[in-house]
């Protein structure tokens, strides 16, 4: 359904410039993502979203996107480049906003062989790290990122941002650390810590699929019973002053490394 | 020396504050750096700031940072939370603050033969990005990373934060184009650009020290008369929907793999 808003106080509009904060997007199961870039991407991912917002764009990318959802018969709403501005509060607002349903899918409900790598973080803080993972994963065919304790919304615009539509093919899901630990006993999985507390050279060992590569918390990294508990420990060489890399750097090395791997046998 | 300031209209506190700012930094020459962590490195690389703030912590390593300034004859300024939290811009500000001088290197300084690999980037935007690099390149042994064309603030609070302190044993230079090709054409080197325009997957090509790892800006990837000047264009296998890896993450992966190759024929 097609329909236009000029008004600032629109309630729609103020609802949904409401979903750039975590306490609606949770009330309301929602989230914001922005740009043709990644609207594009959640659409050939099969994704279209609740509500679709757009300032009338020409491009062939925004039509396609208006027609998919007026196919679909879903919201698709005309409004001014200053609405657009306030909804996703940024001076130069992207083309096309939309506001999909969280994606969040219960551990019970993933099918660990559907991937050989899944990427499991503890207490992530920061929505560019979450992201950029997500990212990380969708290039080396993980099948999703599994958050650990409490870690950041991963449904935040930066995070939404930083995951440049990964978001949408990405499983995501949610749960404590005995939670998780006991999903991923009742079934195969390596379970791979990046640690300094082990001699094992992440490029000597062998990985075992699926592999699950879990990482910590960006200024603790993980507590010494969560690496207890894993099936291997390994460490990247670092040669410089610093002990530790940036999280969603540690994360590529290791998937890459996993990924590499499997090329190699193949 | 040492001396306290209380009061927030110090003429000392609004200079420092204001290097928060770009246009502050660049006319004074000076940067700031907050935290015990990053203080702690950069004076393991022998730096010092020229100025250090503190709030009276007792931590061992404020202390040694208070003592070594107090050695060298510096000025250490012992000031409150509030106060700190006003330079800083945090409601929990960091323990010490310092003010250093500004780092770059003219590039017919850098000694291109002190390390095997150059980070080189291009039109960098993201402060995050940058730091991440740079803590990157002091994992991988790398000797600096010189920054091409318009490239984000490499001292910004947000970039010497990201950098965890490698900003102090990182070499920076900044350079337009055509005089970074001039000097790089000077002497050995590889340039070795990452693009999805060609089929060399970057694990199937031999780097040859000093290899410089060029990436592009993070929305427009390299220019293509850029990736013409390369010696070598590689290809980092992306499996999923997306074609593009973030900029930091993608010199990771490049430059673990340079580090592999190097620590496998050692």
């Amino acid at each position: 359904m097609a329909r236009e808003i000029t008004g600032f106080s629109n309630p729609l509009v103020k609802r949904v410039r409401s979903l750039r904060e975590k306490k609606f997007r949770k009330a309301e199961g929602l989230f914001l993502a922005e740009g043709l870039r990644i609207l594009t991407e959640a659409r050939e991912a099969g994704v279209l979203p609740e509500m679709l917002f757009h300032a009338g764009s020409e491009h062939p990318l925004a039509r396609d996107l208006i027609a998919a959802m007026e196919d679909a018969g879903s919201d698709v709403i005309e409004t001014s480049p200053d609405i657009l501005s306030k909804i996703s509060g940024k001076d130069n607002p992207q083309a096309v906003v939309g506001v999909y349903q969280d994606r969040l899918t219960p551990l019970a409900q993933i099918d660990r062989r559907s991937a050989d790598i899944w990427i499991v973080a503890q207490s992530l803080r920061d929505p560019g790290n979450l992201g950029t993972i997500l990212r990380t994963g969708d290039a080396v065919g993980a099948g999703g990122l599994i958050l650990v304790d409490d870690c950041v919304d991963p449904f935040s615009v930066e995070a939404v941002r930083a995951s440049m539509g990964a978001l949408f093919t990405q499983k995501i899901a949610t749960a404590r650390w005995d939670e998780f630990l006991d999903w991923l006993r009742q079934g195969d999985g390596q379970l791979v810590g990046t640690s300094l507390n082990t001699a094992n050279d992440y490029q000597d060992v062998a990985y075992d699929a699926p592999v699950f590569l879990l990482v910590g918390n960006e200024a603790q990294g993980l507590p010494d019973t969560y690496e207890a508990a894993c099936d291997l420990l390994v460490k990247i060489p670092m040669l410089g002053k610093a002990d530790s890399l940036n999280v969603a750097v540690a994360t590529a090395v290791m998937a890459y490394e996993v990924l590499n791997q499997k090329r190699a046998r193949a």
